[in-house]
């Protein structure tokens, strides 16, 4: 097995199917190996902790790759060496070889490293042929998704359900919920085509796809019975699904309300933060009270003391409310917001808070109050 | 107590005096606290372990602390929330006001913060006035001494001499050694005043002075008992010195070699680096085989690999060497180097490895080789 491929190229494509590698794989040389088949069109490289796998495959036929195989064959490396050589090699051209059994020299300009290498043969067979349908997704629109949900997920394993962001389409429109059972994000996306399908995707399996994203680069998704695929121009990421019910969340969503805030995004997310470090056993709780003139956010916590501060309004409706919720929360979801003004609805102090965007609909936050504060 | 100053100079004064802040500090009060004494022409600002103690005064004369001291007084508040509240207030003026006991008040714009600080009666009492002889030292000098030996200090507590940095002046020349038994750097330098002293400055005291010293001023040291001190215009740092006898190193440094080397520090310094990650039980360990023609660095390890590399050489002169030594200690040396040109003098494999700089002789680093590699 021989290659030559350009540096930049192959230190991405390492960077990508590293995501999937961990020490949770199952089978010995998953963890840390990146698998590697070099055929004569190509170059696959593989990682995998079976949860989530990602292949990226660099064409010969694609001049930004530098691509040229000498000699097929396939070889598993540990991940970190190759890296670690990658970034400190002094050569835009990077040649690995494959010199005796899995022993394999890496080599570009006046240096030379060997590592021991792992044998393929030993690496776990992961199917990457989709032969289910396939939906066309616009990165925008998924990166937008995944934004404005997947930190809402909880972190718990108790509730394996709720580590992801479900996802249902229903025809015309895509619900996505993210809830930790204290705080929901619902995103509803328009789609084009009609779609159906009901899944849970988890949180990780989310954030790795974003880094995958590439800018206005459109990408299909396809669903068997336990995984899920994101298959790009040149990448694929295959995850298992969560397999548990995922909670009926749009009940908790109330349908009105009795007090609106408005009031700008950048302004109530500065005095949030600024009150960040105020903890009571380690949990910062933020109070609002609002009035038709003014908010006044404040903090406290018997060990390191208070905050206060007033902020200007655009617009409240209702009566007055004192309410208490997560100061990380209200942070999560005013950073997931992108219209300048937010909304802020209340049902009294003991109702979530739910937050919308002024001139976008499709968004929601729900935020459970903490109570007696 | 009560005073307005500037948001970023009070960031900065309390950056600088929280390095003397630390958790081994003997009375409760000084962990994380600062000391802030408010008098109508200053606010002092003092942190310390009593190891290290550092006082900046912020003048109202000195027009850019826009400091306005309203009353006098003093408190000590915690380090970490001070800094945290400087640095997320939405204000280019912060006053800061004693309301009652200790509970102080720290505000800016529309924002305020209540905090408990602790009285300054508790906090223990500093000396900061100096009456010994005083040396006038240059920044840029003292900063190369700092960047040129400090790194070679032990980290072991087994011999504490060997912590920190020994400056002995005998006249007209300041010799500044700094050793963990394994590796030596010395650094001399010509000095314009006459000065008779020989202390062992913390490595950590050092460090602390780096980061206080402002290029282009000029600074004091004064030297007494079992303390040093540096004083620059408005800051003091003052240490505590190592009581321990510092061992004689002179000696340890060859007088002749029998081989010598002239290579370009750069590409001797990145072809190190690249072999980093080639550890051995944690240790990379490089050898270097030296000719005529070139330099050869190899890496080798059990576990991960190898690595080689040929360099081109600029001179050298001696029979053919191989020598190996610490990868780690070679990086050090070589990134103390100012020239473009580093020498390396050695006098056969099994003694110290000798580093100079080729255009000044001011720098030795002395390397321990590794046998049998």
């Amino acid at each position: 097995m021989e290659f030559k491929v350009d540096k930049g190229v192959l230190g991405e494509a390492l960077a990508l199917v590293s995501k999937a590698i961990s020490n949770t794989a199952p089978i010995p040389v998953q963890i840390n190996g990146v698998l590697i088949n070099v055929r004569n069109d190509s170059v696959k490289l593989t990682g995998s902790d079976s949860d989530i796998s990602i292949q990226k495959t660099l064409k010969v036929a694609d001049e930004k790759n530098r691509l040229e195989v000498i000699d097929e064959g396939d070889i598993v490396l540990d991940a970190r060496y190759l890296q670690e050589i990658v970034r400190k090699i002094d050569s835009s051209i990077i040649t690995i070889e494959v010199i005796d059994g899995t022993f394999t020299k890496i080599s570009g300009n006046k240096a030379e490293y060997k590592i021991n290498g792992m044998r393929a043969i030993d690496y776990p067979n992961i199917d990457f042929n989709i032969d289910t349908d396939r939906y066309k997704l616009k990165v925008s629109i998924f990166e937008k998704i995944i934004k404005q949900t997947v930190f809402a997920c909880s972190d718990k394993e108790t509730r394996p359900a709720l580590m992801g962001v479900n996802f249902k389409a229903d025809g015309s429109v895509l619900t996505c919920n993210a809830t930790n059972s204290f705080r929901l994000a619902t995103k509803k996306v328009l789609l084009e085509d009609e779609m159906h399908f009901d899944i849970t995707i988890p949180a990780k399996t989310l954030n790795n796809v974003a880094s995958a994203l590439v800018e206005n680069l459109d990408f299909e998704m396809a669903i068997d019975e336990t995984k899920v695929s994101f298959i790009f121009d040149d990448t694929i990421i295959r995850a298992r699904l969560i397999d548990d019910v995922y909670p009926d969340v749009s009940r908790l969503i109330p349908a009105s309300f009795m007090q609106t805030l408005q009031v700008r995004c950048r302004d109530l997310l500065d005095a949030v933060e600024r009150t960040s470090f105020i903890k009571s056993e380690g949990k910062n709780v933020v109070k609002l009270t609002i009035d038709n003139t003014k908010l006044d956010i404040s903090s406290n916590s018997q060990e390191i003391g208070s905050s206060h501060e007033e902020l200007d309004i655009i617009e409240f409706i209702g009566s007055p409310i004192t309410i208490s919720c997560s100061g990380r929360y209200l942070n999560d979801a005013l950073r997931s917001i992108g219209s300048e003004i937010v909304i802020l609805n209340f049902s009294g102090e003991l109702k979530p808070i739910v937050i919308t965007e002024k001139d976008d609909d499709t968004l929601t936050q729900l935020i459970s109050p903490i109570r007696g504060q």
